[in-house]
């Protein structure tokens, strides 16, 4: 039985997972500040409106009105998608308070209240009929109670697994950590891809490496990337090497990869 | 008196542990996310059946339905094995909570209860008559309560290998972390199989080493290996070298192994 | 839909930024003692007076009447700004407590409580008609509660950027630490720019660096800077190299930057 | 007057140690997971035995009846003489629970009870006239509770050397850990002798170095050691350098030594 | 309007120092065991007398009477100056407790009450007119209280520079330490000068460099300076380099300073 | 006034401390185990002796019969000097349990009571008019309870001192520390001597730096030395190095120390 696989549509990314996310997989997307995490989340869930693939995206760090409009400043207007029913931004931020908030429809009036996210994601899923779901941050869950973020995680796993969906659970970690957001975490989701910003020689350099994905091979490699207007372009046939001898961008023949 | 081994049938490892196992020996397969600690443990289960040795695979980390899926992906259907009362995996995951659990015949009621769990462990391996005992992972009984993670082990240990099983204790530990699970843990082990997953110049390479192993001689060097679609393969016969003029693997001969 | 842009008209700071800082966005301006994070603020509050946009300064560091004499080092008179009520500098540090702190107009009485520094912030922005806000530093809120640091961050980004300003958060870090201020705050940040001073063979050195800018490209260099008597002066088309063969600044064309 | 020693009579250790363990000196063993502590303890006891010193070993991490197995893979079949009443086994393991464990002479009733471990251990020097005392491990004895290690090193120390034995405390260390077991422990020692297994390029390397001895001189170097079915040899004629320019094993005249 | 200096008169300090201390400055002298923090809080106080300039030194580390012992071995006897009252010591060390404490003017009867402390300071600055304060060291006030470190060091500041003093809070640091007393005490003082001591292949090297001083340009070198049986001397045209390639010493011509 | 000084009689060491140590100061003697801190110190009480100057030594780690054993060892029996008064042990280890030490005319009943401890000492010191005292170790009086560390130190210096004797405290680090002993124990010593048991190259190297010593010019350098069976020699003329290019061991001429 060939196993199905969720495209991500992101350039290069398809590519170094072997042809996309094996479906209902739960995938850590790791990475400190400024890394691009949020944008690539967006860019996934956007991608999955184009090919028909409803979405949710969980707004645990901006205000929902916030999230529409830095993804419409990569092209990706979400409201016609919204209004018909494909795709629903769930508050987790506000709380519902502020007038704004009064007209968002998926509410999570106490956002400190893991069991009543998970009640009104669950609605949100059902209702645009999701195939794929982002938590952003999932780190805001635990940020105060690092001993509860296993059982968070493993309960979060359990529904977006269970409902179907193709998930991305976006990891804070800071600036100066090298892991991808405690064992607890780590070892609970299906996949990790670590987003990297790395200060080399004076230069930022942006890189990303898949760490696991369980169900398909990936690339074993380190691959340079770009946030462009357009969103993320990851190169696939590209590594970046850093060695005791420098940093230097490779570039390999696909059969490699 | 010569000591009676266990062959794990993982192509290599038994080369590089002189044979195999010694029969008791209770193992802690220690690693980080993604190291492929739960596939080699479940190998470890199949190839046992294949050989015709019952086993109990422990599931703490994920739904009992899934651990079969996740198997029979690699080949390993342990629904026959089930149904004929030689392979069973006790449910220390869903609580008995949901419709799939209702169906599970070994259920810990309370996953967090270690005594519990106990029983329901020796009650399996009784019914079955197991030789080989996977818990995945121990790690989970003591993530938050450290202090106990000790005793916890001693306690497996003394049930374990007092039944006669020879098992793999899955230990999973931070990424960033180079011991294998604590002090009270790895003193406390028979044997230490740790996995590497390792960035090196921009590539991901995999490699394990036997740390200790009571009872027998083993190979005191790094070996690759690869995870295929057919499970896991170990080149005995390499060694993974990691020093300051670069990394190389390097093909050794079986008299130096 | 063009981005709106907030020149700080700090010399290079603009240019590095690709025309300003988008507005509405809350930067954090993070570094160690010493590394001029109070001078860029306030040159950037100063220059925006110049250019006719209102601002106002939260002072929990230093004394109002101090305030006034340290820029006024710098050639920056804020008491004409603020007769004519462009200018306003919110006392949050003493209390309302000694002579001269009876003539101030904006006065937290009790500055370890946020709520409170929040009404006063909102009074003095909407009398003042503040477009620019700095608050110096941010981290005195959370000193000892680290705990708490990701929800003030929080409550002052709904409250700043909510009110239409684009305000700099002075984060103050430990001269050995490398991150920003902590996970729960690097994360909150729309933009992040970080100032440093290095001893590297026997010398100390500033630069920055632009870690990340909602909104716009940026360089993705670490540029030299200088404090001279009249501000603050970045160097954008040089670049601090710090690399294994020692450290050197390099001259770039502007189509690199 | 001059020194009274102990031959431990493993091949290589009496040498480095310039004729044998000055009497009634308190050595703590150390070493991480797997590097033999065990091993070289149980030898000790068992050469004492064929040279006519009776001794105690005070099993915390096994059962008797598998320190006994243990030792007999080695060729050392302690049964005779604990018959013949010069060789005895304290049981601080089963707590005096189950079939095996009472038909042990001297048992721990409360292994977590310091006083109580130490009556039953005179108990069992007065009785086998025990001259070598193994301690396997200390480390137990306070793992969970660091604050104690000082004191309960010091009362073990009393008894030990005030009954006129010469003693191994085997000190468990994490495999990351550079120290010998903390201040309160390393300190309050007559001996140190550290065991260390090491990956060097790809490799696993044994080697033991003398910290300190009192009373004597030693070796001041580190010396290569194997684990054999016979037991541990030390190579007293060479040195293991790991150097900038890479790891070798050096032959040394024993002059040099 | 040009910024009022204060000269500490120390060889090569006011070189480097671009003419001297701002006046009303608080400097943190900071620096581990050894290296000097108290003779050079010493020596600006003596040369201050010698200008005309009174002072106050307050001892927390060291009883009254040997403070003067110990200044009077550079040949700085502050006698002369206490008995017409342009000097003192206040006494925060002895609490009053002692035959010689009995003698003394200014006694803090409780050490561990800041507020006490400030009390008799201010009182000890109006009687002497001291321009000059040196306490030392700041640190002994926080030791056990870490949480209140800033609080303290932002009260002191506010009394000493508001009665127009220029001091030295001498800060003690460990021996491994590379800050300058944590981060609430670093960012709040006007100045940070850091002397240090390091061991360099085998030698014992001291240096200085200054880190921070508002209103003023500085050095942004590390000098060398000696301790003589006449104080300190720094080498303003001298530069000390650790780098890769070694140490060295390099004479700068003054121009570069 | 020309200082006064003690000789310590230890090869090498007045030299290398231009002619000894001050009168009154209070030296901490620190290393990690093994390094020969309690032969140094015994050596300095046993020297005093024969040059006719009384000490006292306070065991805090050892029983009062075994020092005199282990001091016996170096040739130094110290029995007729406590029999004629000039020498005495301060008992602070058995508490007065035990037949032996009933037999001992200084004892602390309660270690733990520093108070008491202080009270003892002081009579030792004044019925043998003790001009040099040893406390070994100090850090055992704050091992559990470091917050306490600096007060104790501070009132053994007023004691010490007060008395006009010249101590040596004791104080041990772990074989992984740096440091001292903590900021509050490093900073209160009039002196520091600290020492050394590196491995280098798996060869073990003795050796000792005078980091401080009031009122005195002192050797900045790190010397090599040896234990001998007459106790410890110091090579004043020797500086070991340990650079990037190796270790080595230098001959200076003595103009140069």
């Amino acid at each position: 039985m060939p196993i199905e696989r969720v495209k991500t549509g992101i350039p290069g990314l398809d590519e170094i997972l072997n042809g996309g996310i094996p479906r209902r997989n739960v995938v850590l997307l790791s990475g400190g500040p400024g890394t691009g995490k949020t944008i690539m989340s967006q860019q996934y869930l956007w991608n999955g409106l184009q090919m028909g693939e409803p979405g949710v995206y969980v707004a645990l760090e901006e205000h929902p009105v916030q999230v529409r409009i830095n993804m419409a400043q990569f092209g990706w207007d979400v409201r016609p998608y919204e209004r018909e029913g494909t795709f629903a931004i769930v508050d987790a931020f506000t709380g519902g308070i502020g007038e704004t908030a009064k007209r968002e429809r998926y509410v999570v009036r106490d956002p400190t209240d893991v069991g009543l996210l998970i009640d009104v994601l669950k609605e949100a899923i059902r209702d645009t009929g999701a195939q794929r779901v982002v938590i952003d941050s999932v780190s805001t869950l635990y940020l105060t109670k690092p001993s509860v973020a296993r059982s968070v995680v493993m309960m979060l796993k359990r529904v977006l697994s269970g409902l179907g969906t193709t998930s991305f659970l976006v990891s804070q970690v800071s600036v100066t950590e090298r892991g991808f957001g405690g064992p607890g975490v780590e070892h609970a989701a299906d996949g990790i891809i670590r987003l990297d910003l790395d200060e080399i020689d004076g230069e930022l350099k942006r890189s990303l490496i898949i760490w696991k994905m369980r169900g398909t091979k990936h690339s074993m490699r380190r691959h340079p990337f770009e946030i462009t207007d357009k969103g993320i372009i990851i190169y696939a046939n590209k590594v970046l090497r850093v060695t005791r001898r420098g940093v230097y961008e490779e570039t390999v023949s696909s059969e490699e990869s």
